[in-house]
């Protein structure tokens, strides 16, 4: 079994009514001492309660404690809403010893009803009190909705011969796209490093991992992602260098959960690279990516192992960004299927088709009139995804 | 039964073989004499042959027929897939004793495949022997692809005391989302107007209609909209008040086949009209309209009758337009559901439910924020819709 334990950290996660079914739904982290916080939210303009409140609090750089329940976003429910959401931060600062605003809230789930607070009073002090350091599964666990399996991924190792560690945590499964995508990403770390220093390494990773993927394309309220830094591994950021590796430590870890949402995305049964290469800019490639990996008909096809490249030559054409049509070149996995205007002589084998009856592989698109590239992350279009989406609420 | 027979025009549809199953896959119109013209085509950047073709002969303003067939779009095809469209305009235009460039093209189904020429060379004789007044049900039935039902609208006026007919017969059902809105549309009509007064009043109707729905939001590389005018009627466009009755005649034609294609979207079991109220501009009330009509997850909660306003509020919040959250105002029919930034205290009764259980109905998004508006159709996303895609080609 996997060792998801961050030097001074510890976590709990239990069922306090707010889902119907006895599942876990709430969950609390703890650093043991102040920690260094840096987050990135939602772009949405509808924001949920706690979003609104975590970018206040998160100004002044430093936090010790989250607690996030599942089940209910705490969104779209006025000021009782972010009464709600600065109540929950209060009931567990007080359990804890703690400020109110040394303590960030998340929330996730259906958008509307208020958050059934004395529920998650009752609850806290017994959440609290069971948080340790090997809690990441229970926490984990206690942020899902519609996930199918929980999402942790951690990462160990040295700076200047210091070993430290980076566990992220996430649930994500619908309503995912950038930017943000993700619903809820968590990352705990005790290497030393200020806010500022985060912010930019959050940010950064962020970019290239979690808002490359989409599930449904609809961005939603609650996207939020955090990470604390409460330097207990004695291993401290000192130079540009250190930053950089721990850097790479950091977004190793956001691209490794934004894979698995994409892979445990609502029905999905692939999980797909749309590559974009010799595009004139990255943010033309961007887009065009974005066109093919939210298309209802190449997801669906994809569903379908079908190797319909004619859906995926059609939404390159109608991204919005000049092409040339004649310089078009699109493979599915290895084989060439679209070349000079036409289909290719592999495009109608077995072989396009074998590649698209493996559970991950790649799209690859390239325009021809430029050198920049970009990669994104989609999955498949399933009755499935209809049928959690359209029974939702019920 | 509907007549929807136009002096001087007759029609014809029959199996060629292009499809698997002995379905209906030619049609032909052609005018008894030359008729004005007039197109508006996908925006694309990947464009049909037919679609390539037809631009370039309708700038002369006159044409006399078109054969279209349903089975293989003839997109994606390279040169040869040009040869194909024009030998395609040749053949007929051979037994019609016209010239090719009197013959419009059009073609709708898989992008990829070659047409199997000869077949549609064998057909053309008896396509165009079999071509009568009362042909316009089985060329609309040769045009289907995933459509269940044929789309047919026909109205009659008066223009100076002079009765004049038009006739619009359209297929649909996926890949469709502006801009064009449809697959293909054509109108005959025995109005006498000169090809750049059917140019402005095409492009004013098509604006407002098929431009303004969206089934799954896939704009396809082969959307035809053709107008014929023949004259036949004896009725002539002479003034800019006849221009105008002529125009809402044609707009009201091509309202009914735009409401009829999303009626029959792939899968589809409802027809919703996004109505956006109190916007700053026409332009940015589209943009939110279309991201609603667009939104996997609003379509899924609507297949799935649940009255999920917060998903309607987050593609809102999402679409890239400044709002004001707290003067958002959301209606599913008349039940106001959301408003001063929560739910209403109708959102959780019955109301809101029952309305989404009719096979038609509004929702309304008053920004409160200007007074534009704009209104859309869209349809739900089931899982019909899926199995359909999936197994599109095999």
């Amino acid at each position: 079994m996997t060792d998801y334990r961050v030097k001074g950290f510890n976590l709990a996660g239990l069922a306090a009514g707010i889902k119907a079914d006895q599942k876990k739904d709430l969950g609390i982290i703890v650093s043991e001492i102040p920690a260094s916080v840096a987050g990135v939210f939602t772009r949405n303009q509808i924001q949920a309660a706690p979003v609104v409140l975590d970018r206040e609090r998160i100004t002044g750089g430093i936090s010790q404690a989250l607690i996030v329940n599942s089940g209910i976003a705490n969104c779209c429910t006025g000021k009782p809403g972010m009464q709600d959401a600065i109540a929950m931060s209060r009931m567990a600062a007080d359990r804890l010893h703690l400020t109110p605003d040394q303590v960030l809230v998340a929330s996730t789930g259906v958008i509307g009803p208020r958050l059934p607070i004395d529920k998650i009073e009752t609850a806290i002090p017994r959440l609290v009190d069971e948080a340790r350091s090997a809690g990441f599964e229970d926490f984990a666990e206690a942020i899902m909705t519609t996930d199918t399996v929980p999402k942790l991924v951690t990462r160990q190792a040295a700076l200047n011969d210091v070993p430290f560690t980076v566990t992220g945590v996430a649930k994500g499964s619908g309503m995912i796209h950038p930017d943000m995508a993700t619903m809820l990403a968590f990352i705990c770390t005790d290497m030393g490093a200020t806010a500022p220093q985060l912010q930019g390494i959050l940010k950064t990773g962020v970019d290239k991992t979690l808002n490359r993927i989409t599930i449904d394309g609809d961005t939603s309220t609650n996207d939020t992602t955090l990470i604390f830094a409460n330097g207990r591994s004695g291993a401290d950021i000192g130079s540009t260098k250190d930053e950089a590796l721990f850097s790479e430590v950091v977004s190793d870890v956001l691209a490794e959960l934004a894979r698995r949402l994409v892979e445990d995305g609502e029905g999905a049964t692939k999980c797909i690279r749309i590559e974009i290469k010799g595009a004139r800019s990255e943010a033309s490639a961007h887009i065009i990516a974005d066109t093919i990996a939210r298309s209802a008909l190449v997801k669906t096809a994809l569903f379908g192992e079908d190797a319909n490249w004619g859906r995926v030559v059609a939404a390159v054409g109608r991204a919005g960004v000049p092409i040339e049509p004649e310089k078009l070149k699109v493979s599915f996995g290895d084989v060439l299927v679209f070349a000079n205007g036409c289909a290719t002589e592999d495009a109608n084998g077995d072989r396009p088709s074998n590649v698209l009856q493996q559970p991950e592989y790649t799209i690859t698109v390239d325009l021809g009139i430029g050198a920049a590239s970009v990669s994104v992350y989609t999955c498949d279009l399933s009755v499935e995804y209809v049928k959690i989406n359209a029974d939702y609420r019920t």
